[in-house]
């Protein structure tokens, strides 16, 4: 198995941008990656597209756009998580030496099609029923009040936390600076959860170009290495451990083992932030706290930018924004650019190793109240130097 | 690399089925498959699912209800070749050793959301000007007659010979034998195509397990190997040659190459005929006919169940039906039916080697009227004993 790194990456800024096409989107953040890498379009082999909403063949219609029309194109749909599903692929397609280099795509138009929730299959019959993503994550959160003496307070400073990093991110939608009492007051969607305490739709893209890291020394010395991708589905479980992912634990626990190192080597990390608390739950799910205990860790600064493990650089979904199928790619983005030292005023000084997880789908167990866990697919990804 | 073999195939019947979910139709065909294999659920190492329209994470919810629960799935649209996208990926996966046991889903559920023409994005310009697949197969239509005096006889005779080989497929959605003139006398669709010149929409699934030959032998005899696995893509190319795939031609060229084989060496093919005019034209574009020798080679009954080189002896799309994610992967089971000596009534003898074109998306030069070629992905399968 061949080591692969990310040579170059683009994006579009996340937003809302009604007007444009998704191949408007896909090939402003591809051309950014080309021009970053410093690859051709024609030695792209493979092209790796993640969307989740419904559109035809997108990784085509952007690499006609781009110059890189008539290459094997793998569209992936999972939920939230389609676009760390693509670069998974890719990585996997790269590593076995399938292909030598492979531009992954993550793409969504959300605003033509979409407002409010994100729209979730029908035959999920708890979501017939009313049960949305923000119903159920705020059940999750009165839970792990009652469970962890979690406060409302320490779930707005998540929030607060994450505009502040979105402030200093220019492809986030938001650059808006927000307080504990503004996220609080803001309309109710779900009790207890407030309008600031959900990521938004919106529309965007992500791209990167992945080779192996021999060939991608020959092209950059900013390059940065992929030490784990590992993708975690959900199983049977019982519905009792409901503010805990077993795929985000699984998943992490197997991308620290590939990568060879333990949650306290992270210096950044990205985690799937779709509402305030779920960015606490995954921060017990994949073991950088003890369960109960990650109101405290935010509390006590741990996860902000000037805190010990800086988490969600980006401003996360809340801030950056949510174009579902691109989140997964912006992500791993926003680590290559930490570990590059290139990002600015949100730098997190000597990054050298990080870490991103994406989560998407629903648990098909929720169908029968068999399954605890809201996600089906939980995607880790490990960066370094 | 590893030679790959299919070790169990099953489906779900091809036909209207307003009132089943995705889940139900995928069951039944992933049931079948592990019972003709002998593979037990728990021995799949990973999901591939081709599906085409507006699903979330569908190999997930159908993996949950099989008893694969919990391994990485992969969710695949590539268009009207979602299904053969899947195994193709598939087949990556487990001839460079990822993984050994990989369980290969075609799904769709159309019926409960559509009726009529397939939807094409919108952002297609021709297609926003009513250029819907119809619409262009009518106008290939009379170019091939106009170009090679093909006749509407000739184009009829293909949807007889596929209802006639659908009637011997339990898992066809029609089983009915038409007549040239019951063909030319069907509603009109797109001049000069009528309603039985167009394959139908519907909902259907298509499972297949695959594995290392090796391993294959330790559970049955009647393994299938995969000799080719090719994807091409649309470029860009001048919409002169309306009447020829390229990517056909590139797919199963590099298909031939890969096999060590020749067009003259099959003994069964199944093309992607969603209209009569399409069978023609693949013919072509894969080298089994000259260029606008096609019409003749139906009427001459080369590619009849009797004939020479027998063509959609499951019924194809036009009789066993176009549900479009399974399609693909049910192409290839037709492959393996044909291979193992199963096919029943409509064996074909002594078959040995055997072809799957399976097609889709729509070509992004349609937009801007700089590609001639319709289709995007053409996905190459042979297979033998």
């Amino acid at each position: 198995m061949r080591e692969v790194s990310v040579i170059g990456v683009g994006m579009h800024k996340f937003g809302k941008f009604p007007e444009k096409r998704v191949e408007d989107l896909g090939r402003e953040a591809c051309l950014k990656a080309f021009q970053d890498s410093g690859v051709e379009p024609k030695e792209i082999e493979s092209i790796y597209c993640g969307l989740a909403l419904d559109e035809m063949t997108p990784g085509q219609r952007i690499g006609y756009e781009v110059g890189v029309p008539g290459v094997p194109t793998y569209n992936f749909e999972n939920g939230c998580a389609s676009g760390s599903t693509a670069f998974n692929d890719a990585w996997k397609a790269v590593s076995r030496g399938v292909i030598d280099m492979a531009l992954v795509i993550g793409v969504e138009s959300m605003s033509p099609v979409i407002s409010g929730v994100i729209p979730i299959p029908p035959t999920v019959l708890m979501v017939k029923m009313g049960m949305y993503a923000p119903s159920l994550f705020g059940i999750f959160a009165y839970r792990h009040m009652h469970d962890y003496g979690t406060t409302l307070e320490q779930l707005a400073m998540v929030s607060v936390k994450n505009h502040d990093n979105g402030c200093l991110n220019p492809y986030a939608q938001y650059q808006k600076k927000f307080t504990i009492e503004q996220i609080r007051n803001s309309r109710m969607i779900s009790d207890p959860l407030t309008l600031l305490d959900c990521s938004p739709t919106g529309d965007g893209a992500a791209a990167a170009i992945i080779c192996p890291t021999d060939i991608a020394k020959k092209y950059t010395d900013r390059s940065i290495k992929v030490k784990a991708s590992v993708m975690a589905v959900g199983g049977y479980q019982s519905s009792a451990p409901l503010l805990f992912s077993y795929e985000a634990k699984k998943s992490a626990n197997e991308a620290y083992k590939m990568a060879g190192i333990s949650p306290k080597d992270l210096d950044v990390l990205e985690v799937h932030d779709c509402f305030t608390i779920a960015e606490l739950m995954w921060y017990e799910s994949i073991g950088i706290c003890e369960k109960g205990e990650s109101g405290k860790l935010v509390e006590e600064g741990v996860t902000w930018l000037t805190g010990e493990l800086p988490v969600n650089t980006s401003g996360g979904l809340l801030s950056k924004g949510h174009p579902i199928g691109a989140t997964g790619v912006a992500q791993i983005i926003e680590l290559v650019t930490q570990l590059r030292g290139e990002a600015g005023q949100r730098q997190v000084d000597d990054a050298e190793i990080a870490m991103a997880l994406n989560m998407g789908g629903v648990n098909p167990g929720l169908i029968m109240g068999l399954a605890g866990n809201v996600f089906n697919v939980a995607n880790t990804h490990i960066l370094s130097k």
